[in-house]
């Protein structure tokens, strides 16, 4: 950030009086620029065992698998965003959405909100920022092809919940990996 | 938003290609400038079947009585955010967070988290964002001026799990009143 995006006059770091951390703050105008955490929906889309999984056909991880999710848009609910990733993402209408974990990625300011879901049939197909879209059986889970570690922290807490049936809500916090390369979205 | 935070320039809503809705777009280096909710962190700090509540000593609702919770800092988790606005508006410090309940509050574009939480003892004192606080038995609680409809829903949805002694994690929205004067925060 280098300019106020109310006046357009330079902005620069500074502890704003009564706060107790450095806001952008605009030179002129005095407007304080907050920079907060973006919300990141999505699901573990489920269908008779099966787990539908997305091809990133964008970069970051182009070609790697993922979950259907993306950044929670202004104007709507948690539930909805998730609902609208996997349409976007998968081509594919969901229903008993279940909140199921939330992960901190504090490297990236980014706050991944999964559900549990059910697919509502096989219709389902890649959308633009998908190579493929496919249902995988737990043992066809491509683990070393995930795109990113939130990914695969929330299908392994998934995996390990099955047998008992039961799926708590859990908060896991996601930590930067040295041994991969690094990529934007955790 | 009226100028481009990168170089300066104005912007002007357009819908960027490939995407599907308007979004603030610089008209010199094409910077968008993306624009999506915020999450709120707070708590339903607990005492001995008491709650503990915080009169606000900031506007909007100055006067009012709310739960401690604050927009969730960049680099920060959900939980250290609740604990941080717990101590900077009750000086009090917790354990035993549990994600209690996610509240949509899609017409300010807010994202409220709260947990539940036990008071760590009776060490607790008005921050300056306070002008009072203090625990509240249940029939004490001061429904009519109480500050957001957030808080009304969080409370009034504790106050309906404690007899079973079961606190299901719950996704509840929050609709705008009109009965009541208009204020930011839900």
């Amino acid at each position: 950030m280098n300019f106020c995006s109310h006046c357009g006059a330079p902005v620069t770091l500074r502890i704003p009086e009564g706060d107790d951390r450095s806001r952008y703050s605009c030179v002129a105008c005095g407007a304080i620029h907050y920079q907060n955490p973006k919300m990141v929906v999505g699901c573990v889309p489920q269908w008779q065992g099966k787990i539908l999984l997305c091809r990133r056909a964008i970069e970051p991880r182009y070609g790697w698998w993922t979950l259907p999710a993306g950044y929670l848009e202004n104007g709507e609910t948690v539930t909805e965003g998730a609902r609208r990733e996997t349409l976007e993402e998968a081509g594919a209408a969901l229903h008993e959405l279940i909140p199921y974990g939330l992960y901190n990625i504090c490297h990236v300011n980014q706050i991944y909100l999964m559900f549990r879901a059910q697919l509502n049939g096989l219709n389902f197909s890649p959308g633009k920022e998908s190579l493929e879209v496919r249902l995988f059986e737990e043992k066809e889970i491509p683990w070393e092809d995930l795109a990113f570690p939130v990914i695969e922290q929330t299908l392994a807490r998934y995996i390990a919940d099955r047998p008992q049936g039961v799926f708590p809500f859990h908060i896991e916090d996601v930590v930067r990996r040295m041994s991969r390369p690094s990529a934007e979205g955790g």
